[in-house]
């Protein structure tokens, strides 16, 4: 299907997902292999496959086209792996989050959690083996990936699941239960816990796909709006959702006396706030004159948007 | 102090070592800074600084030294970021390897662990946060150091932490427990669980310090055997040693059931298979035909003879 007016395919971003969703599950299926060590595979398995939205492997493709590098096919390998890296960092933070002496949570999406599956040893294994996977991801045994661009999204990933990211987000999350924060503290802790990692995702995918350094600016922003608005939809759907919609325990923020953007600002201003927060994330978007953004408009539309 | 018959001045491994731990602990304590949020900082620096022999830093700095780089001065700030780097990566495997999910000890290098001094969730997010620490050292923000290079150990470190490596074999040896294992057997699971670290830590030293392809594969033998007889001498000082001495819980294995060298050749042949080990790693050195592997030789004494 073209446009009428302009003769250029008219963007599908159904398909377009579809697409990019086989890629990534294939992708991670065959990098998170069973064949492993007294069975410690299986867990990673459980814990990365058939589940999950896959936004920050999206956000990481869909960054990647919107540059113009100089060998296509090389940046799109590239965005493969850099994808995967970053849900294997948000699938080990899950499990390792879900463990008794953490958010004690004995369903994610839908299924059982890790620990509860496989016993808490495993899960705090698996974690820390999907961590390391990730940064191995980066650095194709082959030599396919420029060494420069390797170590940029090392660096890049590092930052954002380390102490100043996603790690000391949940330090600030742990530290808050039963505190009344202000919106600047809450909004600090979901740039760490949440934030981080996404806008790392955007990044890290403008990197593979060579995005020019006025745009990465214009990214940045956007890829910053996106992940606080992703918090607060969040926030907002464990009040309104029921546990079946959202595949993990609903209406737990308030049982644990979790501060969130709902009980601070109330419903509607959550509301309206998330609708400001992505009308700002595609406000950057436009004006970075980036020529194919397709994909990330639609998917700041799908964080809006999201029922579960 | 010089050699009366070369004139070239005699290594002294006593002075060797106190330099080479000066700028250990000062690189660690710079790098693994308090200044964190929710104080996540402060269980990360009590895992690492003030404790522990970091024989892992110094293979490193000792395998870099057995180089011939173009540029020492940036080979010696490359090799000092992979000790700091597996240095992070060993610490973190205690904090976690001590849980009381996994071994559920207390004591650890003459201290309270981690979990028992700063609680469980503190002590799981600690540990993740250095892992990822780990890397990011490993790609300097300054871009001091080249990108092939810091591509190259990422990937060596991940390859050495991950399920192929230390994890893979942390989830062997909870397996094991109550088992009868082989030699075989038991040798696999050292292999992952110290050894894959140990030798990354000889292979990313050889790497900074630029040692030739010949070299690298006689320092990878080192590496092998210096890791295996490392884990010979652990169990032989588990049953010989005192937990005073020790610095951590004597006797554990044994209490716990884990198949050790001990508990399968008996104390002597332990002992005689270690020195099997030791001279092999000595003898690989000394085909290498590497100029400077005072150090590395030295190191593998120490193994031999350490009492703690």
């Amino acid at each position: 299907m073209s446009d009428s007016q302009t003769g250029l395919p008219v963007f599908d971003f159904n398909h377009w997902t579809a697409h990019q969703l086989g890629r990534v599950e294939m992708a991670l299926s065959s990098w998170v292999t069973a064949d492993s060590p007294a069975d410690l595979g299986h867990p990673m398995r459980y814990a990365v496959l058939d589940g999950g939205k896959r936004l920050r492997p999206l956000l990481v493709l869909a960054a990647a086209e919107a540059g113009q590098p100089a060998d296509p096919v090389a940046a799109l390998e590239a965005a493969t792996r850099a994808a995967c890296a970053v849900e294997l960092i948000h699938a080990y933070s899950l499990v390792h989050d879900d463990m008794p002496c953490m958010d004690n949570d004995v369903l994610r999406r839908g299924k059982p959690t890790v620990h509860v599956q496989f016993g808490e040893a495993q899960a705090l294994l698996a974690g820390d083996a999907l961590q390391a996977l990730a940064f191995e991801l980066l650095v194709p045994e082959d030599g396919s990936m420029a060494a420069a661009l390797s170590a940029q999204l090392c660096r890049q990933l590092a930052l954002a699941a380390g102490v100043h990211g996603m790690a000391g987000g949940q330090a600030i999350d742990l530290a808050s239960i039963g505190l009344r924060l202000t919106q600047t503290q809450l909004e600090q802790m979901h740039r760490l816990k949440t934030g981080a990692l996404l806008q790392a995702s955007v990044m890290m995918g403008a990197a593979c796909g060579d995005v020019s350094a006025a745009g990465l600016a214009h990214l940045s922003t956007y890829g910053q709006h996106l992940g606080l608005a992703f918090q607060v939809v969040d926030d907002i759907l464990d009040v309104v959702a029921d546990t079946q919609t959202l595949g993990k325990t609903a209406g737990k923020d308030a049982e644990h006396d979790k501060p969130t953007f709902v009980s601070l600002m109330g419903l509607q201003a959550a509301q309206s706030y998330a609708t400001v927060l992505l009308d700002k994330a595609h406000a950057a978007l436009a004006a970075s004159g980036l020529p194919r953004t397709h994909a990330l408009h639609a998917l700041a539309d799908l964080v809006g948007g999201r029922t579960h």
